[in-house]
Order: C-alpha cells, then sequence, then structure tokens
C-alpha cells in the first residue's frame, strides 16, 4: 500500500517500491509493445552520464567506437552451436519488408504483403557477435591488423516474457566491446582490462560498491570460455549482475573463419573478447540509493544536481528573490553543473520540496528575502542531515563540494550495506536458515560442480554470483560447504534478478 | 577507372569517386544484411562529433534527449491517414517472436518457430511520431504540461532497394525531435528555429552553406503541413537534402487523441514539430569537401586533426624523433585535439603521407632529426600549401588556428563553388539548355503547382529543391519561368540525391 507520496515502503513490498520510484521520478513508462519501455527524460539523463562516463573510459583504453547493422541474418545464429542455444530462442523475426494497406468494412488497415516476404528471415540483433566477427573476417588479414579494440553503443531485442523497467526489458540499450587479438594472453588480459574499468566505473561513478568475479560455468555467456561479472547488492539483499566481460577463446573465430598470418607467416585463429553493459545499470542505481521519500541518485549521474526554489510571499519580493535565484543558477551551470530554478507560481514551496525529493534532486537551494540580504541560499541535501547556508560568493565550488560530500556518503552507505549483508557460512544447514531468515550475500567455500549449483538452486532460489576475484586464495584447505568435498573456489551465493 | 590511389577522379565518375572515398578512407562497410552498411570507426567518428555538437545545441534551445522503443504495432502506421501512405510501405515486418532449431541431414538450422507467431506485426520505426504521440497522449493533460521539447537519438529502418553509403541506406542513424506545443504560433517558430540550428550547425560546424527553405506539398513529409528543408551543393552541382524541420500542425494529435486543457479551461488539440538529421550529413561532407587524392573533412568533425610522423634513417636518431613526436602528441592531446603518431616501422614516410592524405587527417606534422634539433615539426595542411614550421613552444595554440584557418578555407572554397553554380534563368527552354550543359542549381521564379512540378521532373529530372527562405522578395511582380503566370515564389530547381 502506498503512501501519501504515492511510493510503496521499502519494507512492504520492496518490488512495488521500485515501480513506485520509477513511476513517480517520470524516470520510465510502459510502451504499447509489449516488454518495451519508454526512457523518459530524466531516466535517460542517468543513462546518458554512464554512458558519457564509460565512453570516456573506453577510449582511454584505447578503443574506438563503430556502428553494425541491427539486423542479423538468421542462419548467422546456427554457426556457433553454443551461441545457438543460448539466443536463437526468443528474438524479434523479420519475415517481410513491406505492408500493404487493404480496405475492409471501409476501413483502411495494413497488413505484412505476402508478396514482399524475405527469403531468409532476419533477426533483431540479441548481441553482435555474430555479425561482428563476419566483418573481422574482412578486416583481419596480417598482425599487423590487431587487435582490433571496438566497441558499440547500441539497441538489442530480446524477446523476455516477465519484464521489470530497466532490469529486464525486450529491448534495451548497451554497449558491447568487441576485441580481436593475436594471442590468448592479451585477449584474457583484455577481457579482465573491461571488468577492472566496469568496477572502477560502478564504484567511482555510480557509487555501487560491485564484488567483480568470475561466472561458473553454468552461468556463463553462450559462446565464452570465461565470463566475468560485477555484482551489486540490492538493498533487499538480492544481487544484481551489473556488467559483464567475457573471454571468448577462438569461438567466434572459428566459427566465421577469421584466421591471421603472424610474423612468422604461419596462419592462426583469432582470440576474442566481448563486453557489455546496459541501461540495467539505471536500475542498479535506483534500487542502490533511493529511499521512501523517492529517488536518490548520485551526483555524478543525476538528471538534476541542484534544484534553485525562490520564496516570496509578497509580489513584490518575487522580482528580488527569482532574481537573486536566477544569478545563482548562472553561477552553477556556468561551472558546468545540471541545475533548475523552480520559480512555479501557485505551487508552495513545501509542494516544490516534497516533488523534487521524489524526483531525486541531489541538493536543493532555498531563496527568500532574507537569504538575498545575506547574498546566500539556504541548502538543504537529498541525503539528510541540517540546513546550511552557502554564500553566492564561491557557490559553485560550496556545492561541488557539497556534491562530492553526497556521492562519498552513498558509497558509504553502500559499502556498510553490503558488508552488513555478506555472511561468511560453514554449512549448507546453516545457510538454508540464514538465507531464509535474513536473506543477504553468502561467502562460502566450494567444490566447482553444475549439478550440486542447480540442486541449490531448486531447493533455496539462491545462485551461485561469481567466484569473487579478491577471495580466492581463502578457498585453500577448506571444505565445500554442500558437498563436503575440497574446495575449489569461494563462491557468494544469493537470490538475483 | 581509378588512378594509383584506388581512388577514381571525380571527372571520370563522380559516382565511384564517392565510393572509391569511402572505401580507402575506411568510413564503412558493406554487411551481409543487403542496404544496411557498417560504419566504420572513421565514419563513426564524424557522425559522433555531429552527434555531440548538435546535442549542445539542442540543450542550449531547451530540449531534452528521451528514448522511445524500437518497435511500432503494425496498426498505429493507419492512423495518420497520410503518414500511411508515406511509411507503411516498406519497412522490416516482425511476425514471429522466436526461432527455433530444426535439424536436416545432420544439420541444425534455425527457422522461426511457428507457434511463436505476434498476434498483431510489429514493424521496425521508419520515424516515432506513431509511438511518440501515442506517449503525448497519456503525459498531457494541461497547458502547464507543454511544451514538451524531446530529442531522440536512434536508428531506424526504410526498406530501401537502391542504396547508397551514408546517402541511403535501410537502416540508419538519425535524430528525430518531437515537440508539443499549445499554439499553433509557437510550433510554427520551433519548426523554423529548429532549422535555423541546423542551417548554423551545417555552416559552422560541417563548412556547408546550405540554404534553409519550404519544400513544396510535392515533396513534404507524410503528414505534415510545411516541411522545412537545408539543402547542400555538391560538388557535381545536385543538391542533397541535408536536415528537415516540419510543422504537423495537429494532425498527430487528432490521430492520437491529444487534447489539452487551456487555461481557460476548455480541452484544445496540441500542435506538434518533427524535425531530423541522419548519417546522411555525413555523406554530405564526405562529397562537398573531398578530392581525388581523398577524404577532406572540416577540422571540427575529423576523425583525426593531427598525423605525426617521426622521420629516421638510422636507428640511432629513431628514439630522438619518436621522443619529440610524443611530446608534440602530448601537448596537442592535453589541448583536446585528436592527434596520432604514425610510428609504424617499414613503412616509408611518403607512404604514410599518402596514407593520411587518403584518410583525411587535417594536418601533417614531419618530424626529423633536424627538426628535433630546431625544436619544432614541419606542417603541412590537408588542404594545400607550402609546408611550414610549427614550434614545440606554442604548438598547442598554433595548430589550433591552422585547423580554424583549413575550416575556414573549406567554408569559402564550398560557399564560392555553390555561388558559381547557382545560375538565375527566367525561362524554361533556357533552364533546360543550361541543366544539360553546365548542371547546377537554378533559381527562378515560379508559380507553385504540382502538375507542372511532376511534368519539369519528368522531362529535366530536376525537381523544386525548396522555397529558398531569403529570395522570397525577389518573386514580387515577376513571372513563372514556366507556366507563365504571375510568381508565387523563388524556386530552386536541380537535380538531387
Amino acid at each position: 500500500m502506498a503512501s501519501d507520496s504515492g511510493i510503496t515502503p521499502r519494507e512492504t513490498d520492496y518490488s512495488q517500491w521500485y515501480l513506485d520510484i520509477i513511476r513517480e521520478a517520470y524516470l520510465a513508462d510502459y510502451s504499447p509493445v509489449k516488454g518495451c519501455m519508454v526512457l523518459r527524460p530524466d531516466g535517460f539523463a542517468i543513462w546518458d552520464a554512464i554512458k558519457t562516463d564509460l565512453d570516456r573510459r573506453f577510449k582511454e583504453t584505447g578503443h574506438v567506437n563503430a556502428y553494425f547493422p541491427l539486423f542479423i541474418p538468421q542462419s548467422f545464429l546456427s554457426r556457433e552451436a553454443q551461441h545457438v542455444e543460448g539466443f536463437a530462442k526468443e528474438c524479434a523475426v523479420i519475415t517481410h519488408h513491406r505492408l500493404r494497406a487493404v480496405t475492409r468494412d471501409g476501413r483502411t488497415e495494413v497488413e505484412p504483403d505476402p508478396a514482399a516476404k524475405l527469403e531468409e528471415p532476419l533477426i533483431v540483433r540479441p548481441t553482435s557477435e555474430t555479425i561482428i566477427w563476419h566483418m573481422y573476417a574482412r578486416w583481419i588479414d596480417s598482425w599487423r591488423d590487431l587487435p582490433i579494440l571496438i566497441n558499440q553503443w547500441a539497441n538489442v531485442v530480446r524477446w523476455e516474457m516477465k519484464t521489470r523497467p530497466f532490469l529486464r526489458t525486450a529491448e534495451f540499450l548497451w554497449q558491447e566491446g568487441h576485441t580481436a587479438h593475436a594471442t590468448r594472453a592479451e585477449a584474457e588480459e583484455e577481457a579482465r582490462r573491461m571488468l577492472g574499468v566496469y568496477a572502477d566505473f560502478a564504484r567511482e561513478t555510480l557509487a555501487i560498491p560491485v564484488v567483480p568475479g568470475v561466472k561458473t560455468a553454468n552461468e556463463r555467456f553462450a559462446g565464452a570460455e570465461d565470463t566475468y561479472t560485477i555484482e551489486a547488492m540490492m538493498q533487499n539483499g538480492w544481487a544484481l549482475q551489473a556488467g559483464t566481460s567475457h573471454f571468448l577463446g577462438q569461438n567466434f573465430a572459428r566459427a566465421f573463419d577469421v584466421t591471421f598470418q603472424n610474423e612468422a607467416g604461419e596462419r592462426e585463429l583469432v582470440w576474442a573478447t566481448s563486453w557489455g553493459v546496459s541501461t540495467r545499470m539505471v536500475g542498479a542505481v535506483i534500487m542502490t540509493h533511493s529511499d521512501d521519500d523517492g529517488l536518490v541518485v548520485p551526483p555524478k549521474v543525476a538528471p538534476l544536481q541542484v534544484v534553485i526554489v525562490p520564496i516570496w510571499r509578497k509580489e513584490k519580493e518575487r522580482a528580488l528573490v527569482c532574481d537573486f535565484a536566477e544569478r545563482c543558477r548562472a553561477v552553477l551551470a556556468g561551472a558546468g553543473l545540471r541545475v533548475h530554478v523552480d520559480d512555479r507560481d501557485k505551487l508552495k514551496p513545501g509542494a516544490k520540496y516534497y516533488e523534487w525529493e521524489r524526483r531525486g534532486a541531489c541538493l536543493r537551494l532555498e531563496v527568500g528575502p532574507r537569504d538575498v540580504a545575506n547574498g546566500s541560499a539556504f541548502a538543504k541535501k537529498r541525503t539528510g542531515g541540517d540546513k546550511f547556508g552557502v554564500a553566492l560568493e564561491g557557490m559553485a565550488e560550496r556545492v561541488q563540494e557539497v556534491l562530492d560530500e553526497i556521492q562519498a556518503e552513498l558509497l558509504a552507505r553502500a559499502v556498510a550495506h553490503r558488508e552488513a549483508n555478506t555472511h561468511r557460512v560453514d554449512d549448507y544447514a546453516a545457510f538454508k536458515a540464514a538465507l531464509t531468515d535474513q536473506g543477504g550475500w553468502y561467502l562460502v567455500p566450494w567444490a566447482d560442480d553444475g549439478a550440486n549449483e542447480d540442486a541449490i538452486k531448486a531447493e533455496t532460489k539462491a545462485t551461485i554470483r561469481c567466484y569473487p576475484l579478491d577471495a580466492q586464495d581463502e578457498a585453500q584447505g577448506r571444505t565445500c560447504f554442500y558437498s563436503g568435498r575440497p574446495a575449489t573456489h569461494m563462491a557468494i551465493f544469493a537470490r538475483a534478478y
């Protein structure tokens, strides 16, 4: 049941809370096409900020952008054996290239034109390995052509039956890096490097302390030899896979016959990686930081960093406070901050405060006649705490400091939450009891075994999120919490989106 | 016939020259999907620079970005009567949402799963008016909700039979602005404002002196009341429509039942505009500025602004010149310039010059041992002229000045070319003779008449590109060059892409 704000408290119904936030903060809306959402301007702005920051990191690590076709010939999907299993199932299939108008009962309607059936159906890309490796076969001939370090920002479609805004939709926006290398070592290094880029980005920009790790064979990408992941903990203790990086070995090179002449003059198959993050990250941001009052987003990706609310009672005060508010806005905008003056008529300041809290403005500046006289505004952080004055003189620097504080606070909270909800258990009975009782993540010694993984999933709905990279030393000499065999890894088990 | 460079001279075959430039400068490649091209990194970089600059201009004029679904229910296309005519014809139609694997002769193939047929087919957006106005119906209730000033960066698909890279492809990238207003005047002003944004952008950033004007009814967008255009002259004297802005009246509001309550409490239909430019602009840039030696692009959108070629004969010189080249690179990159050091082994400096000329690097800096001793590099502009020295001290400022010079030169050349090839004629016979003889554009007095327009097109292949905004006064008191009736407009006739 929603409160007055229209937002269901997290305690009452976490899933509904998430949907309420998205609606009340105008982040996304449902479209008339099943499973496809509309990214409204504020929701898109978060993605745009993510994109700008990641794009810079990709370029700093030597990558360039390109663009490959939306459509993939149906036959391409059957080239890589595992890939067809993983991706050929639920996808959008194009069979005709024309509609025709037909008149029925005096109404004109349209329908696929039977005369315009495609010889070979096309599918809308669920991911682009196949078409990209088809092109790489044309571009790669010698070791001099390697490495190829290409990234693509694109939309992809996977026909999902059960959707949730941002987290799982039929169409979504993402980036997909596809690299080609002369050696295994170089490709493996690339896959790990991009995992590191993602992990740093999530922590520094999104204030999400993700855990980087390796997926088990069960959870691997279709066609990969190794799948690396960053896993984020949501406020309900569930895990969310926020990005993946794959070492693809020579599987796609073999399927698309991509070889190169090495320096010794011999032909070899090319080594590959791919890596991607999507608009799912926007869902991770919302779920990690927001509260029962509405959206909370880290300043680095917030649609609005500062909202200025001028306050007047008498008409003659209005020009005074609005003028001062505009001067504040100009100073902050000039420093590159995202700032807005809410000077709407006939809406009380309290109603404005309330609205901007719901919509996640990071910092509110109130400007009344007395503030103008003092040459300052009265500030309130979205993350709480007492109000404080900020002088117009030096305002840009001071506000940037406060935004940095907010960014750091959000990260500290998320780290504390993750630590408080990550548990270490040694035996399966204790794990089951704790999972039911308190949820969260479980770091356990584990003997790698797909069948056991399936059995635990069937019984508890928990899956192995990853083998965290920085915890593997701990497995030595320990016993698997489930099978009792010698542990091969430390694994994180959790419920996941 | 191509020269040694692999590039056919313009005089020999202008169309082939264009395709040769695209191939030799690695801008695009053909994909296995008919009509869909691959934007290679250098081609994509031009689009990315266009996008960044335009996006800033859109935001400065109050617009925000959003994202709407790729798919549109088939029935939406029949809502707006003219729109169905214009767009329901050649498009990609999705009829199934799953493939199934079938084994034939021991081979696994995939095919659309008959059990996964969609109830209503979907089409891949050819443009997004219909789905966006469906959403606007949900978002607009009162005058307070207006205006809506949304832009979308997206891919669209129109099933073109005859394609040409960048200029006409089945899938292309574009932006589409879709705005909603309370009054006709405000919507008309918006349509003209965005035309102005496009015209300024083309001139200032792409060095293309486009002519802004109005389209005739024959050439109007399906569903628009007025279509504005920017027309660019290519080097062969043909016109290329480089962007359009539409005043849509209340047509889409009527089709999707989008009304608002005005301040007087009455319900009214909403007024609309839409406007877009696409990757076609990349084609316009290539065609406007390039020459028989390869790609020429204005520095503001060039994939590579500066290439540095270190020159050494003896191995002991190598470290010296490469070190100096790297210092130059660091200085230029630090100033935000796109710069690359070509230190490839076993490739002579001459071969490198030749390659970077083909690929359109705006400025080449040569660094030999004597240059290092002088603390300077030897510079050569892609647009020609003598070589000149550029000292490392103050290099970033000096190089930026030179790039600005190149940008200005390219604009001046394009203006001169357009002026030399724009002719004024008063009678049809003279027009026909001149068009055959010398091509180019013809600014003529004209009595608006769609049938006459068709007749002229049938006879000469020339169409009315636009009624140029700044020439309409000239029509007063004159006689139509074709019908002899009183002129209503000044029109530009030309062959067009």
